[in-house]
């Protein structure tokens, strides 16, 4: 165990490292091919060939290292996380599962296996400079489409320019796809939720990434004097979304597994004498299965009539994102669990309520996904942590994957 | 009656007239001393002048039309309301009194009383242009604070440099206040809620200015991933605000009489993909009863503790107003009704949710109000409006009021 401790301190290390590499000096944050993303690319890079691997960007900009097996004709895993960080960001979200499968490789020391090993750098996941999330994926994944290249960032760039202008050629994003050779994904990533710290466990497997939907939900009545119009002569549109996002809770609460969040709430007009005319209230509703997701959708918004009815005010609804749940692959995940086993670490199974990479990824090949333990479950905020003894676990877990993949092909 | 509807007519004629004086086309907006006052003035003036009053403006703006007794001892009833408007505001809140209060006088067709009348416009009761309300009835109480004249509007100009620049010298406010003559005040205007609406009754006396409680109240959780967080480990701001607004209108609906509002709700980050971490209420409750109120907002100050307590959120809250009840004089009310009753009209008794120069002028001497039914209930809208027989209801009651008081007089 000493042995994975040192190397995880090594890990966190580089995770802080590379956590200078920013933006905005004194913060975290590093867009899809902002200009510190050559030195994480430099540095990342650097690592990888030391470790014995072939290194490219990819025309979406994602690193590529990859770890050849002798079988030329040998199929491929993949190792990955995102180097894109949101604004202000923690250092681990993301680059921890990119610097962690460099640290395996690292742990082969120079042992070749029965299939080749590439760890990707993914250079985009959260969505912030061009406002769709994924783009590194989508490129391995073949799923980058024409369209993709004409967005453009708040200062008018589109993400072609910003390709070449980071000295790639956009032409040429199709070489990014996968090839037939690809076996399957594996990402390491810190859980960004409570879970794992209020169990006490370091680690955690993924069953499957939830399902979401995401709805702006109006409620309309009449705004008046706050002082002249007695209670039972009120439309009050706050107090009727007050009672609907009480049902929310309730609702969420009385489900397994089930988390609905009212995360904004727009008060028309907003002054502390008027009656509220409107409250317009998004919706965040994710479950790791689809229809129990929809269900509780349709629910909450018979209730939101049934308040609006009786309150006589009007309620609208309009469906944002209605994004399905993707299951983790089996044989992959139970693998990783097998791993951990071995090493005497006893994982938890859970879902993943925020999307990853590996949801991507999954459209193509098998994808499965190791959570460690959040700190204060704290993440996207500067004060986002790992613990040590868990990036070591980890290692420890990834290492034995790898020989327990390696024994099977060898058979 | 046809009389009086006649009279009506003219008065919401008139009413639209200077509606036409604003600060904006398209729309009525006309704050303290802004340029269109001084047509008002005009035009108002000329009306007083042609009913054989003497005119003049006071230093605080108020305009002046005196509708002398033969006595020049007699003593003087004020009659009156304000002529400055709310942005895109309706035609009659305010002014509606004013112009009734000429009309009255028109209806006496020369007749002197046995009392002064006299008729005030006041300059400013909404509080729009240097966010201090009633400056017109505070000069006339003598109530006008040196401090006032240095306060400043949003483009930096001090009330002294107002005054003086539409041709007035603040140095002679003192000289706007009524004297040891001043028998009372009565001031008729529109109900600007939907009461008088809901019963079907034209007029109403006022018993109170009911009392205001502000406050801010901040509900603070902790913000965390809407998706990853489950619903047992959230310190959610916005689900126990939303708890708290429902026990804040179950607790005004249950207690007869109250009224409470929030009227704003501030979530922060506002996210709909992160749990609120702070949600900022105001509180707006009123009553006739001091006590009542204070009650209600101290029980719904410790419900909030309570509900914070239990979801392990902090509250904090700040009292931002508390004004008092402010009872309008018995035998003046008493009078009014007694005019009502005598012309055929059964007036209702209701308390006044929001404030009134009636309010102010009551420091200083009797003071009553009449309210007259606002269609809809609407107020501060372009849509404000009156019904010609409502006003010929209140230009009745007016004039048999000062009839009733010429004979008590004469006795």
């Amino acid at each position: 165990m000493e042995y994975f401790l040192s190397a995880a301190n090594k890990v966190i290390d580089r995770c802080r490292l590379l956590a200078g590499f920013t933006e905005e000096p004194g913060g975290i944050t590093r867009k899809f091919l902002s200009p510190p993303m050559h030195a994480v690319h430099d540095e990342v890079g650097s690592w990888m060939k030391n470790a014995g691997m072939e290194v490219s960007t990819d025309a979406a900009g994602n690193l590529r290292g990859i770890f050849r097996s002798d079988k030329p004709s040998a199929p491929r895993l993949f190792i990955g996380s995102h180097l894109d960080t949101v604004p202000n960001a923690g250092a681990f979200d993301g680059i921890l599962g990119v610097v962690i499968g460099v640290a395996l490789v690292e742990l082969l020391e120079g042992r070749r296996l029965p299939f080749h090993l590439e760890v990707v750098g993914f250079s985009e996941e959260e969505g912030v400079r061009f406002g769709v999330p994924f783009l590194g994926s989508l490129a391995l994944v073949g799923h980058f489409s024409e369209e993709l290249l004409d967005h453009r960032d708040l200062g008018g760039i589109t993400v072609r320019e910003a390709i070449q202008s980071y000295g790639l050629d956009p032409e040429k994003i199709g070489e990014a796809e996968a090839g037939p050779d690809a076996m399957g994904y594996v990402e390491f990533h810190i859980e960004q939720g409570p879970v794992l710290e209020s169990l006490k466990v370091p680690l955690s497997v993924v069953e499957t990434i939830v399902g979401q939907s995401r709805l702006d939900v109006l409620f309309e009545g009449k705004a008046n004097h706050a002082g002249t119009t007695p209670m039972n002569l009120r439309q009050d549109a706050l107090a009727g979304a007050a009672e609907w996002i009480g049902a929310v809770e309730r609702e969420a609460c009385a489900t397994n597994g089930l988390v609905a969040t009212v995360g904004r709430l727009e008060v028309r007009p907003g002054a502390g004498n008027v009656i509220p005319e409107s409250a317009q209230a998004s919706l965040d509703v994710r479950h790791a299965y689809d229809s129990i997701r929809k269900n509780a959708v349709s629910g909450l918004l018979e209730l939101a009539e049934e308040i609006a009815e009786r309150r006589d005010l009007t309620v609208t609804a309009e469906l944002r994102v209605d994004q399905a749940a993707v299951p983790m692959d089996r044989q992959g995940t139970s693998a990783l669990e097998a791993a951990a086993i071995a090493t005497g670490h006893r994982p938890n199974r859970m879902n993943s309520g925020a999307g990853h990479d590996a949801m991507i990824l999954a459209r193509r090949m098998p994808a499965a996904m190791l959570f460690l333990r959040s700190p204060g479950g704290i993440s996207h905020h500067p004060e986002e942590a790992v613990l040590v003894e868990d990036v070591a676990a980890a290692l420890q877990v990834g290492l034995k994957f790898l020989e327990q993949l390696e024994a099977s092909h060898a058979r």
